[in-house]
């Protein structure tokens, strides 16, 4: 059976408009089940990785509003806990999908530890917004209490909490389930790892993992990951159905199949937006520098077609 | 290798007095986690649950006090979350005792679904107290806008939201668990499971499984997995070495080796506390009923000795 990472964006889970509560991300979640069900049933073993900006600016907002009476918990822990919350939603609603595509697997969700390291350039530079916006009274108090850097987004007006994003180095959890993958758990078992990047951990001297206030691109996690398992694709949904040049412009042009050269070389001449489709594309490309065999970038309704090279951006070695 | 469950109380987790803060978890985990690195070195195969009531309350109250901003998610998620949170824990603070033990073993944490059945007569009558103490006025309030049933805890002076709580029947990951079990995986891994009692769900007509405002018993779902897994030993840690008969009374006695005829005599005598002993001593005779061969109740400084016959109340079939 081919081997396939399928990187849920955090958005997947939320409606433009919406209240980001529960329903909405079950609603969400069911309009996704059934084409990753059809994946399945198409043969493929499957590691789903999701991502959490949502789901973990609201958790960091409860810690706010809340944190007279209940002691806020770190932002590593709260990513923790999304991956309980969402590897949760993701077996609730993909189960009855798999079962009407009669795909008789189970579906695990786990906890996965991501190792950074300590020197990464990252924490000196804080780059990713997480949590609400917030006045310039609010920004001067928690940069002075809490240590915060901010931002101040323009078109928003308003200032955001930048925490630091470092690079996915390892995962602690890895080499067991690849292990697990090689001796046929994919054949019987769709396993949710790597939610919102992972829980960013770095190495301490005494070899023991320290937890750390940063968020890991989710995106670069799932690389990682489907280099770790021997995946053969790597599938990152968004919201478009490829990936395009000219974006916009009168010379727009979607890609079909590319290769890994071609695609680096738009990337370089700047054609991607950073925090939108630049970070997929890095992506991407590690996962075929470190081995991969395709990356799929496309959307839900195209997920299928997608991985019989019949729709969405497939970029391949050559 | 002996297969061995270690049920871990949601009080293992904080400290009387305490703020039930992350710190204060990390602190109380990391003394538990010698104790626990020792049983794995000592070669029993390893599969870990504990409680969440704590965390699940600090939840609840953070989803209270948020409300008009975040909204609340459901109970049945807010444990799926304590599950990854704990997980979590669990696994940053075990992982270097056991590398002190020189025990060469991950640790996987994983979102557990356990089956209730609809039709069992706890939802007819909540039971389980969750979250805070409310005022007469606010006890009001809940009733009637959230239907909440209600129950007066005099001692504390307020009232305390009650909620069902049904029997595990099923746990859905489980036959996937005993397979990886049974092919090595508790040689190189401990498994954290069934947090929180699990997250109960209910089949629906349709074979899906509907999650519910449920708590089940840690205790009993404990139970389930060891059935489950076939692991011959149950421990249940609390905070007292062993099981008394007479407690705090003048004819106390503390039980070391007793059958489960003796303690299910004991137990129909009366002698157990309810909501803190008794759980404890039905959930050890399910286990034994169903097929165990022995349960453990003890605490922390006595796991190890516990183990080995020479510590804690130890139940047999006969």
């Amino acid at each position: 059976m081919p081997r396939t990472v399928v990187a849920l964006g955090g958005n997947a889970l939320t409606r433009p408009g919406g209240d980001h509560g529960w329903k909405e991300a079950v609603e969400r979640m069911r309009a996704t089940a059934g084409p990753l069900a059809q994946v399945a049933k198409d043969g493929h073993e499957l590691v789903v990785t999701h991502g959490n900006g949502p789901q973990v600016g609201a958790a960091l907002r409860q810690n706010e509003i809340a944190e007279r009476e209940v002691p806020p918990r770190p932002l590593a822990v709260l990513n923790a806990e999304t991956e309980g919350q969402i590897g949760f939603l993701i077996q609730q609603e993909l189960a009855p999908a798999l079962h009407h595509a009669g795909v008789a697997r189970g579906i695990f969700a786990m906890v996965s530890r991501i190792e950074v390291k300590a020197r990464d350039a990252a924490f000196k530079r804080p780059s990713k917004p997480v949590g609400r916006y917030y006045s310039d009274s609010e920004a001067r108090l928690y940069r002075k209490r809490s240590g915060w850097q901010m931002a101040y987004d323009g078109a928003r007006g308003g200032w955001r909490r930048l925490v630091p994003s470092p690079r996915p180095v390892a995962w602690v959890e890895g080499s067991e389930v690849r292990r697990l993958f090689d001796h046929g758990f994919g054949r019987r078992v769709v396993l949710v790892a790597g939610g919102g990047g992972g829980v960013p951990v770095v190495r301490a001297r005494d070899g023991g993992l320290t937890a750390v206030d940063a968020v890991i691109d989710k995106d670069l996690t799932s690389a990682l990951i489907a280099e770790v398992i021997g995946a053969e694709t790597l599938v990152i949904v968004t919201d478009v159905p490829a990936v395009a040049v000219g974006f916009q412009k009168s010379w727009e042009r979607w890609l079909g199949a590319v290769t890994m050269e071609e695609l680096a070389k738009f990337h370089r001449q700047g054609e991607f937006g950073e925090g939108s489709m630049a970070p997929k594309v890095e992506a991407a490309l590690q996962f075929l520098r470190h081995g991969g065999r395709r990356v799929v970038i496309t959307d839900i309704p195209s997920l299928r077609r997608g991985l019989r090279d019949d729709a969405g951006t497939r970029i391949t070695r050559s």
